[in-house]
């Protein structure tokens, strides 16, 4: 199922993310790459998926970027199932699971990026669903890959195992205490990098905040996970401290049942809005000071009023857009 | 019953009020008055209310400012019983009646000011209720009277009929649409002031204001008040016309919801902003817009939460006042 549907009892850490970038050494890296051979690429790696034969991969679906319209590609990133830089462009194709939990991007900034997201902390089962993955495509064609450095990538910052784990956490009381800096600038002393909901140089909407490694040369895949497994953890633990410090505090409680009045009677709610609306919401459910029973779980409100995602095939202005995420939030909340 | 509580089903008058003020021939006006000259007048008019034998006077009880608390004399003026200098002060007394739509200053500014308060637009029967009381009183005591001005009152703004009529008018479309000035400088040139909800120099909490008479000399009670029920009349139609030209505009119902969701919900509501939400809430029920079933008249909400009446004898600090008025604005919203 899709990261933000499944059933997560964890309260902090929302979804868990492994992604492979890698490169087939018959071409050279997309950014060089003639039409005709991206051609080839994207017919190389499709094949070995969908012809391997292999269970996990009769699920995925092929989707071209020059057959989709813009509003679909931007829902597909909205779900994170490709990235914001794909979904600009008419370049490549990705191959999607049926449960969408898995994707290949094919010739975005290498020849394929495969990434596995699951709903909560689930570092090691993503790693391993990956390697399976990885493991499927390789049957079929060569990665290119030295044995001095690891998997040769079109960025020199993913060579060596090409990979990016990261794991997406809900960071409300450590927000609103204003102490989001101080964990940023000590993840990246270890190595570990802490951005927004969109990765690379995007806001941290909805108190949404990725935290994934920084290095992927001369380090395993495993150390790689242990690493990032702990300072998640270390991370998880000052945010229930924040959460605990908050816990009497009147004012905060005040602001944050006026967020939810808003979500349930505002007409007119913009996608960043509802994103800091529905944080704080969560933020109260979860500490036990809104007692309420949502129709659908609220980190999922998060992504299905994005504004692509929300309009789902329909041709919306951004106040239509506005007015029916306000409706949604209104009957879902 | 007391104004804000009575069935009113004019959506922008609110209520209605006529005063007279008199002093009686005897006596210097009370900033010239010995403290044994006061407790006189108190006397004599207290006796010609008390001992009238009249069943209108019968319902009246007498309370001594020096005898109530600060929180009590401010209870008064907050359901506007007594001015709110006569609150700050501990001089002279009040007589009021059962239902707290009569009431009988005494000492303020002048030797004694009744008034009569009624929900609603009612000028003519406050004004002939004003009239029977004020007879009452003068078939035991002299008034100060001139054949040449009239009524004689401490400040000469007064003099003459020492009449001031006032209607209540809830003008919140007028405000939004920042037209109150205009109002309220034509309504200046035709005689008439229109002033915040506690009278001179006060703000228009709730987008409250009373209109009232300026001119008191050279003019029949019969003509102040003619000429109140016109302009009152005019300002309501464009109190309607504004309303009519905001039915339309989405903006604005999802700013009147938002205010219903704070009001619902909020844990902590000072006084202003509890008066600016429920004005928001009592438009957009008028309007049709908010479609709920409020268990208190929405306007009583106003003066209920204002700061004594709130407390109600308890003694609370402003923090515990404005989370118990958020608790009764949840309870009846």
């Amino acid at each position: 199922m899709i990261w933000y549907k499944e059933q997560n009892d964890n309260d902090i850490i929302v979804s868990t993310r492994v992604r492979l970038a890698r490169n087939l050494d018959k071409y050279p890296f997309p950014n060089r790459l003639s039409e005709e051979g991206c051609q080839k690429v994207l017919d190389e790696v499709k094949n070995a998926v969908l012809n391997s034969g292999s269970t996990l991969a009769n699920s995925f679906t092929f989707k071209a970027m020059k057959e989709l319209t813009p509003d679909e590609k931007q829902a597909l990133s909205e779900k994170h199932l490709i990235s914001i830089e794909m979904a600009k462009g008419d370049r490549g194709g990705a191959l999607i699971s049926e449960d969408e939990n898995m994707s290949i991007m094919m010739l975005e900034e290498d020849h394929l990026r495969l990434q596995i997201i699951l709903g909560g902390f689930r570092l090691k089962e993503a790693w391993e669903l990956a390697d399976k993955v990885d493991n499927v495509i390789e049957e079929s064609v060569n990665y290119a890959f030295s044995e001095e450095f690891g998997y040769l990538t079109a960025c020199p910052t993913n060579t060596g195992t090409g990979m990016r784990a990261s794991v997406m956490m809900h960071l409300p009381a450590l927000t609103m205490t204003n102490n989001m800096n101080k964990i940023i600038s000590s993840a990246s002393t270890l190595g570990l990098t802490v951005r927004g909901l969109y990765g690379e140089g995007s806001k941290a909407y909805g108190n949404l905040y990725q935290v994934s490694n920084q290095v992927t040369l001369g380090i395993s895949e495993e150390e790689i996970i242990e690493s990032l497994e702990n300072i998640v953890g270390q991370i998880e633990k000052h945010e229930k401290d924040a959460r605990e410090k908050l816990k009497e505090n009147e004012e905060f409680a005040d602001k944050l049942w006026r967020a939810y009045g808003t979500l349930k009677f505002a007409r007119i709610v913009s996608s960043s809005e509802a994103k800091a609306l529905i944080s704080q919401v969560i933020l109260g459910k979860n500490m036990g000071i809104i007692d309420i029973e949502e129709k659908l779980p609220l980190i999922s409100l998060m992504v299905e009023t994005e504004p692509a995602t929300l309009m789902n095939g329909e041709k919306l202005t951004p106040t239509e857009r506005d007015k029916k995420r306000g409706e949604l939030l209104r009957e879902n909340v």
